[in-house]
């Protein structure tokens, strides 16, 4: 699109395009958007970027995102200290937690052990994983993703707890609710029958 | 989410979220992608935000973005003035830019005449394009979209110029190339037949 270039415009573009999830034309369509914004609009989502960077940090004990020492969760004295959910993003945490079951603390590791990406344990938050751990803690739920990288966590971390006599669990591996069997990966069919239950 | 609520997160997101095609999933995914930037990184963005908005406005001839007085192909002398192709938005005007076919000048209404939506005439870059007619133009091609208010819009600017003697002429309706005439819905179809050419 060299024939029409309006360089400030292309530099918003470029911006959005960097995006995941977002191609060309997307990050035209939300480039012509924030342009089309009345001003004040465009300071408020300037602002947002800035402040989010500046305010929002790791939560000392659990890693995840937060604007204050604690995160909502940690701060929580209702919640569970005794049980850890360990998950590789903030989504992720976010994702239990709009399940409204989970009554637990989350530590979050910032990502998954992946050689490929050359992201090793050091990479991750391990360390402030075992630091918090204290006879008080009776639990440590992996909940990585369900790929090779964060079953290879999860396998990682067990391996470490083991030993300090935690009790580590997995997620459970499953067809998902409202899923049809037969449109089920046969991987993904094979663990459901593995960890099938008694009625 | 009321659970684990980031005050300053949630402002990013919100803002992603406010923009078009972009749910609440991917808001998050945004927001948390920006998070993640490197501090400069995040910078830049946030200006290029303000900098499109404070240097962009619309060029004094034919209305489309600009960071100068004249957008590019209106200050480019090998195009030709003679020929004015209107249409609904700047990103019209890129794509047909992108056909590299058209060596005329545009025209940018900036909207389509849409009574639901109360966008009346005055509403669009309907007197400039009036006020920059001469003898000098020979043609002008509404280049509306092919929908309701593009095609009411075409018949109303016609309408106004045919009067003053000026050739207007309507972009082609027909099957795309690549399509299925199977697949292609019969207002198109008929649409094609009727616009059919000898070979």
């Amino acid at each position: 699109m060299s024939n029409y270039n309006v360089a400030p415009l292309e530099r918003l573009v470029e911006q959005f395009e960097k995006m995941p999830g977002i191609g060309y034309k997307t990050a035209q369509r939300l480039a012509y958007y924030v342009l089309n914004m009345p001003k004040t609009e465009a300071k408020n989502f300037s602002e947002a970027i800035i402040e989010a960077h500046e305010k929002i940090h790791y939560c000392k004990v659990c890693c995840n995102l937060t604007d204050g020492d604690l995160c909502p969760v940690c701060r929580n004295e209702k919640r569970d200290k005794g049980i850890i959910c360990v998950v590789e993003t903030p989504r992720d945490a976010m994702a239990m937690e709009a399940t409204d079951e989970y009554k637990g603390t989350y530590h979050v590791l910032h990502g998954a052990i992946s050689p490929l990406n050359d992201v090793g344990p050091d990479d991750l938050k391990i360390k402030e994983l075992i630091a918090r751990l204290s006879e008080n803690v009776s639990e440590v739920i992996m909940a990585t993703n369900p790929t090779v990288e964060g079953d290879a966590t999860a396998m990682y971390i067990s391996r470490l707890l083991k030993p300090m006599g935690i009790k580590v669990t997995r997620l459970a591996y499953g067809i998902p609710v409202g899923g049809d069997l037969e449109y089920a990966d046969q991987v993904t069919l094979a663990r459901a029958l593995e960890g099938r239950n008694e009625l």
